[in-house]
């Protein structure tokens, strides 16, 4: 779970190096995708595994969300790794480290539990044991599929799709951090994150060349696919302005934000857009076309002002990207 | 991990309450064994999955072991899990949080990656993040069998057999508690503990009946055998003298140490026995005949005294099973 509260709160430049360093795995035989390569593992047989670790303190504080909302997020973002490379749910384990007597188990167990249950994944395994301090969440979720959604494969030409609105849990975060309350659509956005698994498998079947979700913000995620696909993705601010949350930093929130466990795919030109009502129809969800896929590197923001497409700065965020060391 | 170091620093009896409590799954579709009635769940492709957590200052100390031997340990731990189900390992995830800038993720995931490689399993995932405290590991291990070795299927008649010595990792852990030196077999048991899976498989193949491995102590886990198939395990204190580490406490930290991770199997009469010196001579590795089967329930020891069995008393080592909790 690298995200944004990961980040607000949690490791720095150094960190991000060790994280790389451990992520340049040799490749295993029987293994299709690597773990270093793409949102989770896929084995030659089409199982897919992912894990992501939640720790108090660092990827949530028991000050703003209940044990039981901690343990549904840390479940949705992983399970978030099955829709990002479009599997379905074979199961989920949970591994539960709880201070003092061990009651707070209960409320997080219930929280993956109900996560779980809502996208059919059943809990195959688990560990419970002591903390000595923080509570820690750690899941693995395991899925199966024969066409993975993957990072590599955008082609220049295509356009570039995202699923439902982007940046409002980042607003939620931001509204924390400052002591203020968020908007109960910013909040619920945080608390409530849903893995578009069923969204994912329909946008494949419908033609989808690439993408992944969207756990790092849009900018972060979109260079994934880029630097995956070796192309260029030019987003466009008009097109973004529409799922933005409200405020002035709402265009910065939904590039830089995280956490929104939406979608980003690239399809060829005129895939998607016949089926958007098909798309809303089915789930509740809208789906918008927010760019194009260019020759080149990086991602690239066309401005609303009609000026022309500048690289997008990594990190608008940081002046609070990370609270807890000082800046390079 | 229900282990000793863990029973020893860590959780009491409200904890196991909860962890019983947590245990209690509903059968999934497709779940041939659920995680509750074994060692790891089976799939009914023959997936095999089991999730591991250590935590600093509760399973292990880094002033006790080095941060790469955690890890080694960490993995042999999880990976034990496929032994005890006689399952092929297909990979492993490993989850780490660590404190500070993220250094000490090396060493851990060195001794991770060291053990995985040992047995064979390649590193699928894993996750990295900052801990504001105590070093994390969780592991996922991921294996296949066709035939696994369950607790359940134990018949009367049938023979107990264990693998390796038992109790020299209870006894390094029982000298670092009292700050003596561990003596080197048992400071070499505790910390590079070695995963029993391809013996395992052998003993499937020559026709062992049920089994497990031994992470809680024999006393424990052959209770877990008794009940699972609804026998009485009957050891025998002399076979066992020959397994313990010495000193007057050996047979009790025998039956009650824990963090063995060899295995205790069942089999029909006669049937290992002839084939000693052939797996001996494979594994380089002890394999003991140290009880039987019998009509009842519970785990009862017949003393080298030559009186008559007894229900072997849970816990001997109650007197330091909870260092940091009062006792009941």
């Amino acid at each position: 779970m690298t995200s944004t509260t990961g980040a607000l709160l949690g490791p720095g430049r150094e960190f991000e190096r060790i994280r790389t360093l451990l992520a340049d795995l040799p490749a295993a035989p029987g293994v299709r995708v690597g773990p270093g390569e793409d949102d989770a593992a896929v084995l030659a047989d089409g199982l897919v595994l992912s894990t992501d670790l939640s720790i108090e303190g660092v990827h949530f504080r028991l000050d703003w969300i209940t044990a039981e909302e901690a343990g549904w997020r840390a479940a949705m973002a992983a399970l978030s790794d099955l829709a990002a490379m479009a599997a379905a749910p074979v199961g989920i384990l949970a591994s539960v480290a709880v201070p003092g007597d061990g009651d707070l188990a209960l409320p997080v167990m219930a929280g993956v539990r109900g996560a779980a249950s809502r996208v059919g994944a059943p809990l195959l395994g688990g560990d419970l044991t002591r903390s000595p301090g923080p509570v820690v969440v750690d899941l693995t979720v395991v899925g199966r599929t024969e066409a993975p959604l993957l990072r590599r494969g955008a082609r220049v030409g295509d356009e570039v799709w995202v699923t439902g609105r982007l940046g409002w849990a980042a607003a939620a975060v931001r509204d924390w951090l400052q002591d203020r309350s968020p908007i109960p659509a910013a909040r619920e956005a945080f608390l409530r994150p849903t893995p578009r698994i069923a969204e994912a498998q329909w946008l494949v079947a419908a033609g989808a060349t690439a993408g992944l979700d969207l756990s790092d913000g849009l900018a972060g995620d979109a260079g994934h696919l880029a630097a995956a696909s070796g192309v260029a993705i030019l987003l466009e601010a008009r097109a973004l302005a529409g799922l933005a949350p409200p405020g002035l930093e709402g265009l910065d929130l939904t590039l830089h934000g995280g956490e929104d466990y939406e979608l980003v795919v690239t399809a060829p030109p005129g895939c998607l857009g016949p089926r958007v009502e098909e798309f809303v129809k089915k789930f509740h969800l809208s789906v918008s076309r927010v760019g194009t896929v260019e020759e080149g590197q990086g991602v690239l923001l066309l401005p609303a002002t009609g000026e022309g497409a500048a690289p997008v700065p990594r990190g608008g965020w940081d002046a609070f990207r990370d609270a807890t060391e000082p800046k390079p």
